[in-house]
């Protein structure tokens, strides 16, 4: 038997516990916060609230400069988004919080679509089934799990960077005010109430540099902005409920879009409970019209609301599944015995949102911020609701963590973050997509496929089928393209950017885009990897070289771009940016025949390519010309250059990250 | 913006927790356990001890009906083991517990062989990279990871499962003794003595039914059994050490395996550590023989004890680094500059394992059982010790289950279990090729390739590459057969049993082996699936029939064979088998063409061919003749039948478990 003499460090005890984001560095000075003193209050604990939190807690705000305000006393809401979209999916992967979800959530790969039969039966008859996701994605479906659950892992996450005290539970917001001429270190002055068990309101303050709103469709922060939603809200009422299905209905573990002469449903399909049995969610047409239709921003009317609320009222558990079985006939359904349904509910469909995400305080600076639905709400009949209001979060908290560390440079004559600032011109623009696609999408979904139902004007099932197939960029969050900006660079340069060959939406590489994921095997151990988890979402930027074919020639350009883009990361603060190189040659070389600083900033994000996958020929870069791709620190492309053009990237990451 | 009028059950709240297996049911008389008597105690929270307390948990064994005593005060140990097989991961995948460690690990899925330069220029050179893993594995790589990181994670796992008071730390195992007359349905008295912070130590004891000792290479239980473990300590001293490498040898970051005059290394590349530096192992050969080689159950030799251990003294960090750039020239290798090596350890290579892994009581039960490093111990180079220990529990864990739960049928004439038997004669099997393999392996490796050192024979580099290759079936975990029993059974039933075609070591469907992954796409839900994923082990039998052709015609075997299996798991008590369906039909049928207890019993558990692999024939399954398997709940095929005979899987299944 093996016997031992052995010493060992005490540092080695660290090595059991989970892995963790190594912060951001800080170059602004470390202010000592006061216990009355934050960088950043977040209001708001839901899925955008909480998100954002987690997110800045991991960039580095955290303990004593971050806070969060939630008026619910405990830490889990009742929840009613249940989908994620392959875009959330990537990010949460990103993030190393994926596995359970993916592991345990109902996968959505294919829909169903079910009409009225053809052949003058009575009855509806399936039409066809059509994937789900028509892009090319990590994870190619959406996942359907409990909200709550979502929120659990976000929040044990949280609990690995952060203080338990960074949530303050049974906190309600009250109102902001700004003085940066006696505190222009914290201007923002958030007052709120502190309500005690037996229901006492004890007021408080907190002074902040950043105030953002992720307190849902009544936002008080959004009031408090001056802020109000805007938009429409539709005749079509339906039901929703969440249980344990009893059915003879062939497809009821698939999403379903069933329109009959009776009305419309939607069956999304749900995760494995702990009894062993699946939940079913269906979303069900409530028949008629409800003569609502109001810009409620501008012209209340009360009578109207209260018609719509009557009728709501009158969607009972009793109706949904009096109308469900009579759209789904010649099918049966009903709530399997000896189960109680988990929720159900009756809501309006409606598309509002704000024209403006932040205000900006008298010292010039956008402090106050809004996320989520906040900002914007919808129908859920597109599974987007928790998906795009995450998304906000995340584009929004790399870029505030950024200013506050002093990571990103400032004009000398303001004191405006013109980084910061394209959160809004962004998000703006990402929401009025969803506005309009959800319009478009759930009026479609409310209407009958082809009748004479005026409303749809005769939508024939293949151009349902078209809706849904080109929404699919958009829906899966994988099509998103950020207009060009300080941070997306499609200015030409003299020729010395580029525009890689392939479709955008199929994953050729793109100013804008997020970096599809390829698989690659990594140089120095010849491991398959997924370039996803080498570019997790830590806050840091990427310097992303595809060599091309002459990176073995001391002359050629691969090495001196490998040289230039060596010096690029040199010039900015330790730890901000990382070199990520990919090289296209099938023989065997050795570290030596590269520059020697390859080795010493990449050695473990130098790649060739996969057995399986050619990265260059997804990414649409010929092998012989390569590129240089600036990633930003949440995936998207910042600018795509010629690979002996690396100045043009140097260009690019001087205008958004200090030097030093 | 949706208005919602909402009712939501309270049983909601439960769809946030992490999802937990279901227990076994229990057909045994629920004994009300006073806090002096358990089920099972055992001995030790090392990862085999550990591993089953967590299974038994997970199992049902639960509550007051299990203990574990650890004669350690902390919850976690230094650990000198850092390699996961493929085959263990596919059980930790199967448990739900394998992403932290395959996310964060560090993958080896090549061997980089370096030997004497060639040309007779002074120092090594690379020969060749082989594949590390050269057998079909759902992970085709070995793992590194920190012992204690696993431990945590099975340590979190157990919480979920059972209560904080099941491990009792700082207990110090004493001995047992039994008394079946007095006490039957706890015979086993095992005494310890509980220490105290001041070094106290206070007598208690606990009545079992079963006791376990995890307790390693010093097991007090095995003492207490009467037996101890035979074998060899050769005579090959080796250093290892673990920190974050300067070096310019090219292959640092994979498994390196190289020979040069000055002796012999072995490279194990290590995962990511907190600062973002990856750690490495080495183990470094200390040249020169110790007389040392002495069978110490027979012959002790205080003298020769004596020697080795001085020399094993003298085995300093200083010696290991010296060495390893002797070993290394013309490369050089140090600690990283600024950090301190994790851990450093001289040991000695010997194969020694105890003859029995149980003991039975007068009252005809093997009631007293040992797993782990108590019953075998062998060298690390294989990277086999955590992971044959782990596996001894998985064996015996579920056994152990389902004999306490009453589900194992008992002949009437005696109390043995013929089912709990098998654990011994499967894992002293298992254990006897561990030991001839790691012999064979080890010594090899201590000695030189392509030289004329008389320990290997002169060996050539290619022989040692063939027994390499060819122990990659035992070293993976995946080539692993257990021999006929009462749970593998081979022998021909009137020609019903049946050998499917192709090469039992790539995944064809083979009795005694396990089920290897394939990627089928589910019938319900048009997903595609893993079906480890769909085989979780929660202690259940499978009936896994590979339907044929003939599918969809009523009067055919396949439906005949359906119906049969419905009988088959209607006549065991439920919740103890899985029915899971394989159809090789490529054009869309539905539920009503099949018999109806099909969707009943195994809506989610029925599936299709994938695009990317086809099952029959990874299996050597006929798609015009199909099969039926039974699967043992650790994976492992138990009987393999034509699926015109379902009746043989009867017999095999009435003889494992309880009928109703």
């Amino acid at each position: 038997m093996p016997v031992f003499e052995e010493t060992a460090d005490a540092r080695r005890d660290l090595r059991i516990l989970p892995s963790r984001a190594l912060p951001l560095p800080r170059l602004s000075p470390q202010i000592s916060t006061t216990d009355n003193e934050r960088e950043v209050v977040v209001i708001g604990a839901g899925p955008s609230g909480l998100f954002l939190t987690l997110l800045l807690a991991r960039y580095g705000i955290t303990g004593s400069s971050l806070l969060c305000l939630d008026s619910k006393p405990g830490t889990l809401k009742a929840g009613q988004a249940d989908g994620l979209q392959p875009r959330t999916l990537e990010v949460f992967q990103s993030l190393g919080i994926g596995s359970e979800i993916i592991a345990e959530g109902c996968h959505m790969e294919e829909v169903a679509f079910w009409n009225p039969a053809a052949d003058g039966k009575s009855g509806i008859e399936r039409t066809s089934f059509v994937p789900d996701v028509n892009v090319p994605a990590r994870f190619p479906f959406e996942v359907t799990i409990h909200q709550g659950r979502i929120e659990r892992i976000l929040q044990e996450n949280l609990n690995l960077y952060a203080p338990e005290s960074t949530i303050r539970r049974s906190h309600h917001f009250v109102d902001y005010t700004v003085d940066a001429v006696n505190h222009p270190e914290y201007p923002v002055l958030v007052s709120y109430e502190h309500e005690l068990e037996d229901g006492t309101r004890i007021p408080g303050s907190v002074r902040t540099k950043y105030l953002v709103g992720g307190d849902g469709a009544h936002s008080k922060v959004r009031k408090a902005m001056g802020l109000s939603l805007e938009g429409e809200t539709s005749d079509h009422i339906w039901g929703v409920c969440d249980f344990v299905a009893d059915t003879d209905f062939p497809d009821i573990r698939n999403r379903s879009a069933v329109h009959s002469e009776a009305g419309s449903i939607m069956v999304i399909p749900r995760e494995q409970i702990a009894t062993g049995e699946y939940l079913t969610r269906l979303y069900v047409q409530v028949p008629g019209d409800v003569d609502a239709k109001a810009d409620r921003t501008t012209t209340p009317d009360d009578e109207k609301k209260n018609s719509s609320k009557k009728k709501r009222a009158e969607v009972t558990l009793d109706y949904i599944f009096q109308q469900a079985n009579a759209v789904f006939a010649p099918y049966k359904i009903k709530i399997r015995e000896g189960t109680a349904p988990d929720w159900y509910a009756a809501y309006q469909i409606g598309q509002r949102m704000t024209p403006k995400f932040s205000s900006r305080t008298p010292d010039g600076v956008d402090r106050v911020f809004i996320v989520g639905d906040a900002c914007h709400t919808h129908s859920p009949k597109a599974g987007q609701g928790m998906n795009v209001s995450m998304m906000d979060s995340y584009n929004l908290s790399w870029k505030l963590a950024h200013s506050i560390l002093g990571l990103t440079p400032r004009a000398i004559t303001s004191s405006a973050d013109p980084i910061l600032e394209t959160f809004e011109l962004e998000r703006v623009d990402t929401a009025r997509q969803l506005i309009e696609f959800d319009a478009k999408f759930s009026h479609m979904f409310s209407g009958k496929i082809g009748s004479g139902d005026s409303s749809t004007a005769g939508l024939t099932h293949d151009e349902f089928l078209k809706v849904f197939r080109d929404g699919s960029g958009f829906t899966s969050g994988c099509g998103l393209e950020y207009k060009p900006s300080e941070l997306v660079r499609t200015t030409n340069d003299s020729g010395n950017l580029i525009t890689s060959g392939g479709d955008p939406l199929y994953g050729a590489l793109t100013t804008g885009r997020r970096v599809l994921n390829v698989e690659l095997k990594r140089y120095a151990d010849n491991t398959t990897r997924q370039l996803h988890d080498e570019l997790p979402s830590h806050g840091r930027y990427r310097i992303l070289v595809l060599t091309s074919t002459d990176l073995l020639n001391p002359a050629g350009i691969s090495q001196a771009a490998l040289q230039a883009c060596v010096k690029m990361v040199r010039s900015h603060p330790a730890g901000t940016i990382d070199l990520v190189v990919l090289h296209p040659i099938k023989e065997r070389f050795e570290w030596t025949q590269i520059p020697a600083d390859v080795k010493r900033l990449a050695e473990m994000r130098t790649y060739g390519l996969s057995k399986r996958e050619d990265a260059y020929d997804v990414y649409g870069i010929s092998k012989e010309e390569g590129a240089i791709a600036i990633v930003r620190p949440d995936g998207y492309v910042g600018v795509l250059c010629r690979l002996s053009a690396p100045k043009v990237a140097g260009t690019y990451l001087k205008d958004c990250l200090v030097t030093v």
